[in-house]
């Protein structure tokens, strides 16, 4: 059985944000066993899956990438969207467009630790869509 | 439903191509609501979705991740296949062997600019074998 | 058809880890056509897909994802589990906390030389608990 919900979240300032109760308020009740995919539909913004609790490790995910990918690279080509547009591509694929949760029990099987970012990567990249499918 | 096609992409230069039409072409028709697993059986290419429309997004992915992983690092052990090769492997990890993509109305639910990119990491890969899986 | 077994391995050093048997006979027989996800329920390691043969490939893994996200960085703010955590948790985003598998004729349809490593990016992360599931 596939149940699939598509959804936007609203727009969110440049980093990774905490987004596991927005995901689940807009999901149908879980299965009893099965798996969650979560995608997102841009290329300039990401889906991982990270620390839950202490906000300091989002803020050091933002400063580690950006000296993994620098903006305004001598070499780039792909520059007409700004400075942080190219870096942004490059970083979604390094973090990758989608998540996979395994569902047990009726509840996300998520380490005690573990949660969803949504890794904002642009200056100002408005509200993103996201697909949920369920799998069971 | 589980559907599943085996097929061969032919031998594609260094760097960052689009297929996400020769995936299709290669598909049985999609089901109403599912998703789509693709994955690449080989540790010196990868899978990942990104823009599919400019490409100078693709030469700037062959620039970054060149500079991101170099060749010759003087501390590497595993150099008997060519200074292309084991920054191959790492980069395979880095972008990922599988991409998941949901199906909605009978179609790949990608956003407007996203498309699925073989990422060939050796200087001659030659062709490279895929599997796709359908759930529905 | 869903199946899903979760299952701890036991403390592992720091560095990258061939699990593929280990995954092998903790699932069921596999069915004739399916994929396999396998998930790791921690933040500090991950899961990906590479070289199973030349056990250099590894060493080569930790040294260079090292020089990708040192350790002491000036900025960081997540500093008090020690050095080698805050890194841990990029790592595990850039690599993943899960892999997916195509099932062929009822067996993993890895590459010749694929397998499932186990990255382990603490110096001492004890024992790690995963998730496999299968569908069918």
């Amino acid at each position: 059985m596939v149940e699939q919900v598509e959804f936007k979240l609203p727009a969110k300032s440049r980093g990774y944000h905490l987004i596991t109760s927005s995901i689940l308020e807009r999901l149908p009740s879980l299965p009893q066993q099965g798996l969650l995919n979560v995608f997102i539909k841009h290329t300039s913004a990401g889906l991982t899956i990270n620390e839950n609790a202490d906000p300091s490790v989002r803020v050091d995910f933002e400063n580690i990438f950006n000296d993994l990918v620098p903006e305004n690279l001598p070499y780039l080509t792909h520059t007409m969207e700004g400075a942080d547009d190219m870096p942004a591509h490059i970083k979604s694929s390094l973090v990758g467009a989608s998540v996979n949760i395994p569902i047990t029990n009726g509840q996300l099987n998520l380490g005690t630790w573990q949660g969803v970012y949504l890794c904002e990567f642009r200056n100002h990249g408005g509200s993103r869509k996201l697909v949920a499918t369920i799998y069971s």
